[in-house]
């Protein structure tokens, strides 16, 4: 999608450590009419599929997945990443590996929220190690729900995580694919 | 806003410890065309007030606040909960004491995103002791922003929050407030 990476060129910000900030418009503050023009890709390249429910993780899918499901006309689920009072015992759960929080921890959705009528489409903001999106993919398979596929706004497709999954059969297409990237401001897309 | 009263009553689910579950639509599973017609609420009751950026808290917000987001033609922009890597060290930073989880934590924005041009209206699910509102407000406030006031899809009433920041002179506007509730699954509404 060539307006995504028109923008991480003129907004986006490359700190060390492989970290690409991209907070003015896609992960802090949210640029909601740049985020329909998401949905629309997304709905362009998905939307033969009768998605019915849209599964994203908070808390920086939720935005984007919210638009895209004005698009497609279902609800969004979101996995939750810590256990609070509010969640229902009877959840499904994952363990994913953080590389931006430098920790594991366990992703989860209630049963309830996730059935084996669903035909789901994953969307996340980022996917670089792959390890958010295949807990997510997880939560899916333990649901015995239909994976149609994963709407990603930016892969770092340097990082394993792309090619792993998609070796495994999901069906990912992302907005922006980065082939190399640079502190000194070099951005290359695939 | 009686569309919010006729769905707590019939998805609500009232547990132990004052807690109302609203997950099947509001807070985990989200319905998006419901999300539509609270937006148009909160359009028809903050619209005239030039609003030009809404501030909302991880996660169970985001939504809500986007989709409202685009009646008002403007950016999100979430205040975080933890510190990760990706966030700028510059950054308003404010404690909450949060019911649900049990412990107090910082609640961050960064200062790029909040600034003295700013007319914010602060976004959330739940009013009820005022910890996330009261962090909230203290955001806009450390950014010199001007607070036009606050959006709330579901206010306890019989809890202290709503009264303290009202009598601080924040304008709040619940689309639903609860008079009493309990655990048979009587609830008042006021």
């Amino acid at each position: 999608m060539q307006m995504m990476e028109e923008r991480i060129l003129r907004d986006g910000k490359i700190k060390s450590g492989n970290i690409l900030k991209v907070d003015s418009f896609l992960n802090q503050q949210m640029d909601i009419a740049f985020f329909e023009e998401m949905a629309e890709e997304f709905w362009r390249l998905f939307g033969a599929h009768r998605v019915n429910k849209i599964l994203t993780i908070e808390a920086s899918g939720i935005g984007i997945a919210c638009i895209a499901a004005q698009r497609f006309k279902c609800p969004v689920v979101f996995a939750k990443k810590n256990k609070t009072k509010n969640i229902s015992d009877e959840v499904y759960v994952s363990q994913v590996e953080s590389y931006t929080h430098g920790k594991s921890y366990d992703i989860m959705v209630s049963k309830e929220y996730l059935t084996s009528n669903d035909r789901v489409l994953i969307i996340d903001d980022f996917l670089a190690n792959g390890a958010a999106l295949s807990g997510l993919v997880s939560l899916v398979k333990d649901a015995g729900a239909f994976l149609v596929g994963a709407g990603i706004a930016i892969e770092k497709a340097f990082q394993p995580g792309g090619d792993m999954l998609r070796s495994q059969g999901v069906h990912i297409e992302s907005l922006a694919r980065i082939k190399t990237m640079s502190e000194d401001g070099g951005i290359e897309f695939c």
